[in-house]
């Protein structure tokens, strides 16, 4: 969890990560192996497979190390993307990757409503617990960012899954409307 | 639709409102009676009752005008928020706001997704197609934006209102979780 090891830019500060607390979490960094390591994304992970990671989830598409800088750029500038990955030190590989961001509201007394975006676990490391952790360390940088709450959209047959992590489907409010421009 | 009726700052320019071409839509701003005006938020909104507006929504809390102001900001710097509103000019009162906001993606060729967040119509000025108005906008505006697509959570009884307009509930897509911490 240290910012220095390889001198690049870092997304966020990883302050945040170390000072949150785990202690009522179902999970914690604690128990990674060894060569495991949870932190901020980095510049430059492009080299260590994080796009090939996000095409496990959905189209990326064509996206050159000029484009990605710009957007990680535009991400970090933003200030309230926090992209959260785990390394597998032992291949230099981005193996785990999900994001939450936080929106400025009015409502709420000017609140910061957070959202989780993105969860990929490489299809090598799935069913070790990295998505839970990833989920627990995202929920916990949103109380300590003073978000008012937390929501993401999935698809159906994950709600069993989140649903573990305290997401529930709040009734008559718990749907998403969609209309899409590239189809 | 002019940005210096009043020489106040403007959360974004007008200009976008000026280039949606409308020809496709469900309505357009020239069906507005003479004295309301679409527009983009501006600081001094606080006086004309934005906040009034948004507390028939949900709770809004106790913000005096140094928070508006600090928040307005941080939204224009931040430069993915639309929110857009309809004043009565006879009255001075802002009457229905929506926002729009772009979140980056690394995903789909480093895409940005559309959201509309906070749609609401003064109870004196709903039924006469502010409400549809208004999203027809943000519609027009997320697709000049190039995003690939718009997405918004609505209480259930909002389903059939917004489809109308083209947001479809996506088969096995169409859920949104949640995790409140202000409980
Ligand atoms: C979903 C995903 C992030 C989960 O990550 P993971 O590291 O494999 O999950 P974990 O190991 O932390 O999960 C642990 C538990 O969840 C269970 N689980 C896995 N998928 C599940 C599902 N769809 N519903 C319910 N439980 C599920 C596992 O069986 C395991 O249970 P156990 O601890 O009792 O053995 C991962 O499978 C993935 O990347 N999938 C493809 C992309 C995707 O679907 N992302 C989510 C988009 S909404
Ligand atoms: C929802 C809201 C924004 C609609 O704005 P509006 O200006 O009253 O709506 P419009 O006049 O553009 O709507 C036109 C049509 O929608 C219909 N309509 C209104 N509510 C509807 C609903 N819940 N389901 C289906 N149709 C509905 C109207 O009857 C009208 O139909 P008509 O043209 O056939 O007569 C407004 O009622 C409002 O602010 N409500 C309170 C806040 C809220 O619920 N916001 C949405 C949060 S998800």
């Amino acid at each position: 969890m240290d910012d220095n090891s390889s001198g690049s830019d870092v997304l966020y500060s990883s302050q945040l990560l170390q000072t949150l607390d785990y202690s009522n979490a179902v999970t914690s960094p604690s128990k990674l192996a060894k060569h495991l390591v949870l932190r901020p994304l980095r510049c430059d992970d492009y080299s260590r497979g994080f796009l090939d990671l996000l095409s496990q989830l959905t189209q990326v598409g064509d996206i050159d190390e000029k484009l990605f800088n710009e957007r990680f750029k535009q991400m970090k500038n933003n200030g309230n993307y926090y992209v959260t990955v785990v390394e597998d030190v032992t291949t230099s590989r981005v193996i785990c990757s999900a994001t939450l961001f936080t929106e400025y509201k009015f409502i709420h007394n000017a609140a910061m409503r957070g959202r989780i975006e993105d969860v990929v676990v490489d299809g090598e490391y799935r069913g070790h617990g990295l998505g839970l952790l990833i989920i627990e360390t995202l929920k916990l940088m949103a109380r300590s960012l003073d978000c008012y709450k937390l929501t993401l959209d999935c698809r159906d047959e994950m709600i069993e899954w989140y649903s573990r992590l305290g997401f529930i489907a709040v009734p008559t409010r718990s749907n998403m409307l969609t209309i899409r421009f590239d189809d």
